[in-house]
């Protein structure tokens, strides 16, 4: 059971009064626009349609082209004074047969997935003996002997982090840059625990990168039950030796777009307010709550302020970017190209972590400008809506490259609970089942009261 | 994908010096609970146990008695000085046989549960014509006509609050009370819309009670899409008749107990900190999150400092309350208990809210206690480990009737997600896999560092 004696409404009279004159109109705004978003919200209709009609979605594939006509369509259907596509050019890279590994002898089979970028394997496969170590940074101690083995980097999830984006950013490194590390050894393949937090048997997959000159070499993600089996193993016999195949390649260049829909403001016009997330998403699973929720909340946001009639005074942004997966080339070019037009890029909001329960923003800005928002917009969500993270962080990763070419831009990054989202981020797991509709449209209100505030107090911001 | 440059050491040092002199210590230690409790935490693997190997649990049964005895086995493996159980008289109500709910003529069975503490139904159940309101002041436009009729009160969770347990307390009293206003009115039986916030055909079952002197009538919740089915049903046929079955019954008083582990203080030993939850659940589902979280949860923070080394300056008394559902007998003979013994209960930790993602806690202190909890406590909780509400509010159910004796004790009510926790609440969806293991341990650091904070800076606390 549960007991609240409401406070319910003293809450609200408090709300109303307690951060001067403005508040009352904002606290009013606020409630409204949860009230919009738990009754009439359509993020998670929307999210349905995008994870179950068209699938997962890596730049260049066709259901990456899907995504973006039914995008563009959705964002037409809004109110919008423009809506058009930003031409980006990605690599596609694609995935092919299903990727074997499996232990010779036993034949027991390890559940694998080819890291994003990697090559593949010769056509019949690679057998080899495996190189076990937790670092990369251990395989010195192997000298020569690293030549034509498989090096298996089976360092485990930091449970004690409940940052787990933290965790996620402590062994990223040794996914994406390990593989031409472990070639430049002589490595013939590389076997990498899955950068994940499930103790389950769904691999993980993620981008990897090779440095240019050295040969590159197959890559793959075992599951975190694959690699625990696989050290088993080798404890038992050190010589064992592992059969890994894999048919993916990168199919060359190939034509997509960002989706932009423009609600022009009705002040300064000339400011704008970039909000958004990435709308590719890895080749498994159904890319639900990476990025799914991030695109259609973000969407959802603006237009339950379309709804309830809010003129803005900037003009707002609705950006869904490509390719942030493999090459965040979208928002490079959507940077490129409004510097290009010297257009006044004021700030930005990004959804990419996740539809889970909201519990804030992260923000990259001057200090007294968060100690302004810590001061004046965090009562209006603290009690009443749960929302109390105002802390100054890292922007989202498309906001971060673009904001390169625009440094001067304040930077929201929304951060839903993080306990759960690495148990199914690029896995198999993350499908639209796993996002819970209250959750995701708590967080579109979220997403759509910060807009509101930062659009109409802006000019109140102390740098 | 998500990208967090890893802020992470310098959130350490500032941790460690931001708040005074005694910071570095709780800094460290907090950071040990948290390790401990994620790597070496076994309230996950004992809510298994209870919630899979002894079930579901209403005050009174054998499987809450299997529950009492088990707990107590429990404690006496940690190094707790005392170990008891304190004798509780409680009333058994028993559910018998399967309910059943029927529209007459198109045969159509909708979905309930006998209301906690509800009488049965004629053997040969009733059949009756239905009045469906959505408040209970909406009846006495009906006048005589309630006279032998069902009275429905189909009143819709609240979905715009985040706050879910105002959207319960906002509708309890047509459950807890409706009956007997029916009765009064001559109605037959009383049909409530469950009081939970899933759109689901799981009914969700609660505590009500009738009024002394009044006619007691058999009382069911519906599941929220049976309430619906019957509400199309009557717009179509306002006559139709409903058959309503069930065989639930008071089976008298039966001596159970609440399950006591004492760890003594080494400074101020009849100074009692008081920490728990109830051990008793509905007799539906397993009471995983109510309460299986909160018992196994508090055990496991106090195990958590236990293996620590941790030695308490006062004593900490860990209570596992029985019949918090259907009367809170436990809770009552607790307070009354230490009272007659003129016990000096300085403050109260209760969790009984879920194990959902830890949020924080409730305090019912003074005004300048919690000031000084917000000062001091919070920025060792916040940015690393994702805990900030700390927050005037309401104590729990138990701590808040044992309070009635004890006025001076603070009281901390810990408070974990509350967007999904009625979905499931009181249903047959509160089983065990409905709790994730991250989670339920996080908030068990979370508890362990309230409990450590509070028990180490008592006599900082301002009055």
């Amino acid at each position: 059971m549960l007991q609240i004696r409401s406070i319910f409404y003293s809450v609200l009279v408090m709300g109303l009064f307690a951060n001067g004159a403005f508040a009352n109109t904002d606290s009013v705004m606020i409630s409204r626009i949860y009230h919009q978003s738990f009754f009439k919200g359509e993020a998670y209709a929307n999210l349905r349609y995008l994870t179950k009609d068209i699938g997962h979605r890596i730049a260049g594939s066709p259901q990456a082209a899907a995504a973006v006509q039914w995008s563009k369509k959705l964002m037409q259907e809004l109110p919008f004074d423009k809506v058009y596509l930003q031409d980006v050019k990605v690599p596609y890279w694609s995935r092919g047969a299903k990727e074997q590994a499996i232990i010779v002898g036993s034949g027991e089979k390890l559940n694998v997935l080819a890291l994003g970028g990697s090559v593949a394997t010769p056509a019949g496969g690679i057998e080899a003996e495996v190189i076990e170590v937790e670092l990369l940074s251990d395989l010195r101690k192997y000298g020569d002997d690293v030549r034509g083995k498989i090096v298996f980097v089976n360092k485990p999830w930091d449970e004690s982090l409940v940052e787990t984006g933290v965790a996620y950013g402590l062994n990223s490194a040794q996914r994406s840059r390990g593989p031409a590390e472990a070639a430049k050894l002589g490595a013939v393949a590389y076997l990498f625990r899955s950068l994940g937090s499930g103790i389950d048997d769904y691999p993980h997959t993620g981008a990897t990168r090779y440095t240019q000159g050295i040969d590159s070499i197959p890559a793959m993600a075992i599951s975190a039950i694959g690699a625990n089996t696989l050290s088993a193993a080798l404890k038992h016999n050190a010589k064992l030796r592992v059969f890994l195949q894999q048919s993916c390649a990168w199919k060359g260049e190939v034509l997509s777009h960002n989706v932009i829909g423009e609600w022009t403001g009705t002040e300064c016009p000339e400011q704008v307010i970039t909000m958004g997330g990435h709308l590719d998403s890895w080749d498994v699973g159904e890319g639900a709550h990476d990025n799914g929720t991030g695109t259609m909340g973000t969407l959802d946001a603006l237009r339950t302020l379309m709804e309830l009639g809010y003129k803005p005074k900037h003009t707002i942004r609705l950006v869904f970017y490509m390719n942030e997966e493999n090459g965040v080339h979208g928002a490079s070019q959507y940077g490129l190209q409004a510097k290009g037009k010297n257009e006044n890029l004021i700030a930005a909001i990004e959804s990419d972590a996740g539809g889970f329960a909201p519990r804030g923003f992260d923000i990259k800005a001057g200090k007294q400008a968060i100690q302004w928002i810590q001061a004046y917009w965090k009562p209006l969500f603290e009690q009443t809506y749960w929302v109390s993270r105002f802390l100054e962080g890292s922007p989202g990763v498309d906001s971060g490259v673009w904001g390169k070419y625009h440094p001067k831009a304040m930077m929201f990054n929304f951060r839903p609970d993080p306990h759960r989202y690495f148990d199914l981020h690029h896995t198999d797991k993350d499908v639209f089942e796993a996002v819970d509709r209250r959750e995701l449209q708590s967080g579109v209100a979220a997403l759509a009261s910060l807009l509101y505030l930062l659009d109409s107090h802006y000019n109140r911001i102390p740098d």
